[in-house]
């Protein structure tokens, strides 16, 4: 076959793609991550944990321990539901946290992106409702969007969800005759505003989805992270069997081996189980057993206390130097989490201040990637997580550069040019970022 | 809320599934391994590599010099598609297979089955054909009828698949107007057969897809598993942009890392990592960088030059030990891979069989779970990857004994009974077994 021969042969076969990702598109900022690679850049893009922080001296001797008891088991194919023994400490886990599960209602997944994606393809039909926190995490916005989902975004205000905002949507959709499957939040300092829902709001939330008949997907990954008073009780604690609850051990361990999980009503639990079968017959078992057995030394809880003293010092680090630039710019303090949500006045534009700031030497992510529709353009998403306090300070010297230079610069532009930028960025593929 | 009420707030979440979802149900194989956990039952079901083959030694060896030289970033986050530097030495091993593959256009994938998935996400809508092999794969069947895919089964011989089968179902199906999307083989030491597909046969297969037009998804995990000669070049090296290869660490190193990949045409590979975003944000790293560590320090090629002798051992162990049984059955030898076919006369039953074979202490997978549409009732796969020969041996006189006893019972019954046996099971909702 000669070369242009098989040219032909592959623009035939991209003829052969499904419905479901002729609409996917590559989101601009997984492209943006890419460029955030110099090192002379710092980085309060992505999500991510402090590496430096990861407890690679006890993980060495767990894996010789775990060999040595254990033998080439760690290693080999497992159950697709997940180790039975990590199955049993997440339940003791979520006992700890109010939430009355056994081990047969805990379903262990590839992160808990995986979660998402399974509880997408067991709930979803095209044109289904999925409500979602707008601005919310684009890893949740992509995962049901990419079963054709339409996508509602709902209002945050300072305390996070607003159920006003959520019950006239509700009755609008019941109207239009909507079927509303889910509401998607992360209630506890949200990815990307840092807000925490108080309890009366979660009480709220659970009165709307009984009396609307949708259930509700609670993503918890950063609950640990809690700098003050611990957080109210996570909304599946009420035990009203339509919460499916979302861990995570990337946030407190390790996130490269990929441990999460879905823990809810048994029924449900099943078919998430016989979804995840054809998805990956069994997810990465050696991640497994190493939480299984950092969970059984009892190295968690002295860790998640360390963490939440670092996170703390690095949130409050960004905040003071930000303070100090003196900027016309406004966020809430976050009580936990790994984000600082800024929003600019009303000429900034997040996504050409991120072009100056790259300039500046650093990067973010713009709000409108977190958002269902025309929302979020003066809003930048800070995170605070993976920059040691000393760089957080530097970051925060070349932000007030940029914003300054970026404010000045639209000024001069007038109000008018923010059109030019394009359309808002939800993207449908979804994106590489925490 | 009350029990009663929550029963009902489940009761009312289980009408919310998806359509994709409402046919799928539990394999009663997956089933039978939950059975075959009792220590005094020998498996034969499983096709697993043996753990206590794993080397162990290496792997602790590999984790502290990893860490060393590269710290917590081994245990971060990382790109959708993969480790870069795994990327390109998987390139280099399939230039080394014959397939010229750029490293972009290799996506790591957990494990092989998330490939299929991604496969069927991107390609398939409702009611396409995926032409399989029957006897297939399961874990394939699976994947691609989770998307609701119409699965046409081709038929095999003691060389694979038929090309004269194959042709005639395209034609059959061209009548009918039928999209056909996608051809899925196993071609080299099949599961569950064992079947070697010679190179005219491959040469006929891409003629054929290059005529209908569809896309070749080559299953290639066995092929370092080869006892003799070795198998000829994959599909894929012809180079004529319509195969997309499988390849998985799984059989030659270790399993529960779920490290496997997708090569191919990298329009089609944007397509398929753009899926996975959403699916998981990137697969385990950590099982990444220790394949990548592996392969750089060049263990890779001793140890699999070890599998085949000790895999052949196995082969040979049970083969002859089933020949001694004497027994009314026929199977071929198969020149590499974890599996043999062993077929029935007319009035056997193999799940029936199994039922007695429990009694005596061994287990296998019936023939049926493999199959599309009525076929396989009369066979049985035995995996010799996981028992010792030692353990064969003893395997073989238990089956030898079940199929003793079955076929007279059988016998005693007369032939009319094997309708009482039910439908025959090419599970939709997919079985976690290899």
């Amino acid at each position: 076959m000669n070369n242009e021969q098989a040219v032909q042969a592959r623009l035939r076969m991209e003829g052969l793609v499904a419905r479901r990702v002729r609409g996917m598109r590559g989101s601009e900022i997984r492209e943006a991550f890419k460029l955030t690679e110099r090192p002379d850049l710092i980085s309060l893009a992505g999500g991510f944990p402090d590496e430096a922080a990861f407890p690679l001296d006890e993980v060495v001797g767990l894996v010789e321990r775990l060999i040595s008891r254990n033998g080439g088991l760690i290693f080999q194919y497992g159950p697709t539901e997940g180790l039975s023994g990590l199955r049993s400490r997440v339940a003791q886990e979520m006992g700890r946290l109010g939430v009355a599960v056994r081990p047969e209602e805990v379903l262990l997944t590839s992160g808990s992106q995986q979660a998402l994606d399974l509880i997408g393809r067991v709930f979803l039909d095209p044109g289904d409702v999925v409500l979602v926190e707008s601005p919310g995490y684009v890893g949740g916005l992509s995962a049901f969007a990419a079963y054709e989902a339409r996508l509602v975004g709902v209002e945050l205000d300072r305390e996070g969800l607003v159920p006003e905002d959520l019950e006239g949507k509700l009755r609008q959709l019941r109207r239009e005759g909507a079927r509303v499957k889910l509401l998607y939040t992360v209630p506890t300092y949200q990815n990307p505003t840092g807000t925490c829902l108080p309890s009366e709001r979660r009480a709220a939330l659970l009165d709307l989805a009984a009396e609307h008949g949708f259930l509700i997907v609670e993503d918890d990954p950063y609950r640990e992270i809690s700098f003050g008073a611990p957080p109210p009780l996570p909304l599946a604690a009420a035990g009203t069997g339509n919460v499916l609850y979302l861990g995570s051990f990337s946030k407190v361990f390790l996130p490269g081996l990929r441990v999460g999980w879905v823990a809810g009503p048994a029924s449900l639990l099943a078919h998430l189980s016989l979804a995840k079968q054809p998805a990956d017959l069994c997810s990465n078992m050696f991640g497994q057993w190493l939480v299984e057995a950092y969970l059984a030394e009892g190295l968690l809880a002295p860790r998640t206390a360390m963490l939440r003293r670092e996170y703390r010092a690095r949130r409050d680090a960004l905040h003071q130097a930000l303070q100090g630039e003196d900027l016309p710019a406004a966020w809430e303090l976050p009580e936990g989490g790994f984000f600082l949500w800024v929003t600019l006045p009303e000429q900034g534009n997040a996504r050409r201040l991120l072009a100056t700031a790259r300039e500046e030497g650093v990067a973010f992510v713009p709000g409108e990637a977190f958002c269902v529709g025309e929302r979020g353009r003066r809003s930048l998403r800070l995170a605070y997580s993976q920059a040691s306090p000393e760089r957080l300070r530097e970051a925060a010297a070349r932000l007030g550069r940029a914003v300054r230079a970026h404010l000045a610069k639209e000024a001069g532009f007038g109000p008018a040019s923010a059109n030019s930028v394009g359309t808002p960025a939800c993207p449908a593929g979804g994106a590489a970022v925490k």
